[in-house]
């Protein structure tokens, strides 16, 4: 299992936009990849505009085959103008029992 | 449902006992706290002794009843001497459907 935390900041005004896309990649993850066992975009309280994703993968491969799916690089393309900055990602190990 | 993500920072040389009071600890909020959805102390991959920590709450009153716990209170004790620097936490609301 591993987990991947990232973060994300868009432009002022785009907010609606990111969120519309990120709402639609949440169902398609969740209908075409039952490997991933959490996949969830949340807003920050008290960041505007910067949003952190929490996603849980059964696997490395899990991962490494989301990373490939084509709806996440749609998803990616329609993002893309939309962010203030370079995607934060942080890959992340359970400790103990997960 | 509220999400809460943590960093913690341990000093050098203590992270075996920081993770023993943490899966501890997991296991007591498991155990007690059906209404913590998720919780759970990770690893960052490139980050040494640099710890996420990933909760999921049923509701903002779930949230405050955790912190309240004595459970939580005690190991907050035995972690507070290993830690680096303040921990870092940020409240997040789901985007969409949770």
């Amino acid at each position: 299992m591993v987990y991947v935390v990232a973060e994300l900041s868009v432009r002022p005004g785009t907010e609606a936009e990111f969120e519309a896309v990120a709402a639609e990649l949440m169902q398609e993850v969740r209908a075409r990849e039952p490997e991933v066992q959490l996949y969830q975009f949340t807003k920050i309280r008290g960041r505007d505009g910067v949003y952190r994703v929490i996603e849980r993968y059964a696997s490395e491969a899990a991962l490494e085959k989301h990373m490939a799916e084509p709806h996440l690089r749609a998803a990616m393309e329609k993002m893309g103008p939309l962010l203030a900055a370079r995607p934060q990602l942080e890959k992340c190990d359970p400790v103990g029992v997960a």
